[in-house]
């Protein structure tokens, strides 16, 4: 038989079924999801949990002319579906393919480029108040949030404001209980009290004078479209609670809903997962990060660990796991988490606030007002930082050296390997006296033997890795190792030095003196932007100390890197092997 | 008859008063507050409102054992007499003195600094959690938190944390329905139900899992005391309600409670203001942008106006006046303010939002992931950028340029003069391609004859004020006046160049290349941090295009810089007339 969905290009093709065919639909798209998916990888269970929203929601709303937009995105992939993207969505997050997240220059069908939770309640707000301006009171404005994003802060300041107005807005809470890993917080266990209806009388969302309807069945799609055909003509802002099952459909996917938020390739019928080249490979920098806390919890009982929303992606799980006491996940709230983990400090505990890099952007004003200008001894782990492969520009973690260098009393490191890590997690919990923050990437460290006796890094000090005559190049993080391998490929010459500084912050300026002094070129090498980064520091060095030797910066442009691989993408930005090396090659070759 | 407060040096002493003793107490805190604050100025009617709340605190627990945050700080006077610093409160926001917001280093009793707002429940949770870690079960945990700071985003993270564990924890909500401006939001008109007794059964705080209680009268100190003494005794996470008003006990401070926050000098009998010179000055800058906002409003019905909580201080309140519909004040909501912006630029409206500097750090993702990446010509206009005076460090907006600079698409302009400012207003409105941030500092500007005809600006143009031969001096933003007034005092030497910079991004690389070229001494000159800040974006430039001239940049050292007058602070961070004077002379001498 003829799949319906053959026949769908975009909302217009969907309106032209019959309501008793959506199920129909929704069980052609949801297999449709698990083929590509299965194959081409990328987040599985978030869009085969709203299935039959999305369906519903193109079926009865005039998008895009009504506005619609997804939170955090991760669940969009029916929407780019059903909206002239099937041909291409085998590209889902390859370099030059449709993002994994809605992005408004893709399709007039995204309204608003997610990536990062909790920002589609103001952004509907705005448009919704736009349109009344604009004179078009009758469009329709939805945004759906999950239950674990619509419990940071942003969406309850967005919440607040959306309920002393009287505009066309629905927000629907797509309430799964689960974020990527399953969601915390006083909101959750309200909510769940709301589905077991032992919840009292007034509810929360009445008491921000919002219009609640539900909860609701998320997998009745026909249900789903009585309900929002309902909605369309009650006036004001309204939410409706559906209750939906991430992973619909894909019994693995349904029982183990974390590893299946985006569990790579696996089999399509049995959801088996495909196991991966059996090669022993080094770790995860974010498995050193976690087992080397175990580690050091073990022995020093003043410390605690803190991530917002990401014990399984931080692998601050392990702690959580072995000392469910000292480790925390505060949900999608990392403005809290880094305040929180300030009080914590004051009164002499040891907190690793573990965030990625690129949500760390989130808790900026904390870190300056209530960690670095107390001087509160906080430890920060910022994982995913520098280019971050293929969840793209809303992800990469590409600004904080600029950020956290103008912040005084910060110290603020890059470690180049599994060793260095350890060892400056182990330095900063024997006591500093002001806060750190640690930064490292996405991905595998260089070594299988990385768990090293600890040993302790003095701070503000560079590792010369190989002395020089010419050139030096100065490298902070991991991406020093290109350099390594680098100079290998060229047998190591005379001429060219390597500086692991590792310190950003404060800089070795008495290892940048003998550098400057001996060498007549000066490369920088950095995986992070250009503009206020390492490689910036060092030119304000240079300027106050009066050397004037040329320096070359390689970081990442004034611009935002688009996904691909991180391969790929470090070669967008000009930081790839191939691009350092024909530099360093030309200037060896200049100085010989 | 002699006074009770002359015996109080610390809680101690206040214990020993009998309850019936309190309320003469509070009236002699009151007058002791309205003394020394109608002369030395500072906020008022913050902490007129908790005299009885702060007297009730300390009297029922056992500070500093027991730990107490004051959020946002401004009401913190009266625990600041109380706990000691009684004698030297006239100090109060000088340079030297006391600091106006709870300060660690500065007692014992302030246990954690504020001045942001909303943080304290994140504060008191962290210390709260670190009392059960530590083995002392019994502290107990107190934040006064304002009902305009609970209903920001990170107040709810705070709290929906707090819900779910079993700490000792108390969070006094200290309702007077008014921030610095009326509070505003759905959270607000609930807060009024409830004490109009019209919320129904179930509290959106029991909602969060708390206990809660009130609301009750927090002018009745007794009262008070009998029902913190009950919640004491009351295991797990709790909230009291307290019902204040604002200015309590000084007529007009009751009666305008938004003048009264921070009145200057006043009679301390009458309340009158006293009236200000009545030299006629140049505008306020806030002025200026407010004013202009309107002008503009009226001819391009596209403008639309956001404040987060801050409608008088940055004077949006002009156009909330007079165009009500297009003027909104969210509350403390910065998160969300900018990505409703964003929202709103989508659908072809034109966003002012206004931000103080110091406050754009709490949205500084959202500027990020929601405005820049999807290049949305959003026209953020930071007040109070550069060092602020008597607020001290918790609200100097000095670190803008750099975690600024290095946002793609992002056009950076500092205006030197009203004019420039109106210009910049009427240049952004007209149309650009992407967002744009306008840097102005609190305080006036410089002319009496500021409401200019609008010209446009060319985009990363710099003006020449001053052509020169030897030296030139770079400047962004209104210090480019102490420049020119430096100029004259040196009868404008032939061999020194000025010129406005005014783009931080995009560079005028023209005028730089002519200045690099022409110039043997270059200086640059800016009211922000000098790491990663204008200077260094100078140095970048010549960096990258091989100039070697010297470059000496003026900005703010690497340290948080202590509260002063404005003219204070700009000396003790080496950019003030003097410290500039006497550089730009002796390289003058050099020249000769």
């Amino acid at each position: 038989m003829e799949k319906l969905l053959t026949h769908i290009s975009s909302p217009k093709d969907l309106k032209k079924l019959s309501l008793d065919e959506l199920p129909k639909l929704a069980q052609e798209l949801r297999e449709f999801i698990i083929d590509i998916v299965s194959t081409k990888e990328g987040h599985l269970g978030a869009s085969l949990g709203v299935v039959e929203l999305t369906i519903a929601l193109h079926y009865v709303f005039n998008t895009p002319e009504d506005k619609l937009i997804w939170d955090v995105g991760h669940q969009a992939y029916g929407h780019k579906i059903l909206t002239g993207r099937k041909e291409i969505f085998d590209t889902n997050r390859q370099l030059g393919g449709i993002s994994g997240f809605p992005k408004r220059s893709e399709s007039k069908y995204d309204d608003f480029g997610t990536g990062h939770s909790s920002t589609a309640i103001s952004a509907i707000l705005g448009m919704a108040m736009a349109s009344k301006l604009n004179g078009k009171p009758s469009k329709q404005h939805i945004a759906v949030v999950g239950d674990a994003s619509i419990a940071s802060g942003m969406a309850f300041e967005g919440l607040n404001h959306l309920g002393v107005t009287d505009v066309n807005a629905l927000v629907v809470l797509n309430d799964n209980a689960i974020g990527i890993d399953p969601s915390v917080g006083a909101l959750k266990k309200y909510l769940t009290n709301v589905k077991a209806g032992t919840a009292k009388d007034e509810n929360i969302f009445e008491c921000l004078n919002l219009t609640y309807s539900g909860p609701v069945d998320g997998h009745d799609v026909k249900g789903l479209v009585h309900e929002l055909e309902r909605l369309k003509h009650v006036d004001g802002p309204k939410l409706l609670h559906v209750i939906t099952t991430k992973g619909k459909g894909l019994k693995k996917a349904e029982e183990d809903q974390v590893v299946y938020h985006a569990p790579g390739k696996f089999d399509k019928v049995t959801g088996e997962r495909l196991k991966k080249s059996q090669v022993v490979q080094p770790p995860k920098y974010q498995d050193v990060f976690g087992l080397t806390l175990v580690e050091l919890a073990e022995k020093n009982k003043k410390i605690v660990g803190i991530t917002p929303a990401m014990p399984t992606g931080s692998s601050l799980k392990y702690m959580m796991e072995k000392m469910p006491d000292r480790a925390f996940d505060v949900g999608i709230a990392e403005q809290h988490a880094v305040t929180l983990a300030a009080g914590m400090a004051t009164q002499g505990l040891v907190p690793f606030c573990n965030i990625y890099s690129t949500f760390l952007q989130r808790a900026y004003d904390q870190v300056i007002h209530d960690v670095a200008l107390q001087n509160l001894p906080v430890i920060f782990c910022l994982d995913r930082a520098g280019l971050v492969g293929q969840d793209g520009p809303t992800h990469h973690g590409v600004f904080d050296i600029a950020y956290l260098r103008c912040i005084p009393n910060l110290t603020l490191f890059a470690p180049m390997n599994e060793m260095e890590l350890r060892n400056i997690m182990y330095t900063a919990q024997m006591g500093l006296s002001g806060p750190i923050a640690i930064r490292y990437p996405r991905g595998r460290g260089v070594t299988l033997e990385w768990k090293n006796q600890f040993e302790p890094i003095e701070i503000g000090t560079a590792r010369c890795l190989k002395e020089g005559a010419e050139i030096a190049i100065l490298s902070v993080g991991h991406i020093g190792n290109e350099i390594t391998r680098l100079l290998e490929s060229l047998n190591n010459p005379d001429s060219i030095g390597h500086y692991d500084m590792r310190f950003i912050k404060p800089l070795d300026k008495k290892t940048l003196r003998t550098i400057f002094k001996k060498y007549n070129h000066i490369i920088t090498v950095e995986d992070g932007c250009e503009i206020g980064g390492f490689g910036s520091s060092v030119l304000e060095f240079a300027n106050q100390e009066h050397y004037s030797n040329p320096v070359k910066i390689f970081g990442i442009p004034d611009e935002f890197v688009a996904q691909g691989t991180i391969p790929e993408t470090h070669q967008l930005a000009g930081i790839d092997f191939d691009t350092l090396h024909s530099y360093i090659k030309s200037t060896l070759d200049q100085c010989d």
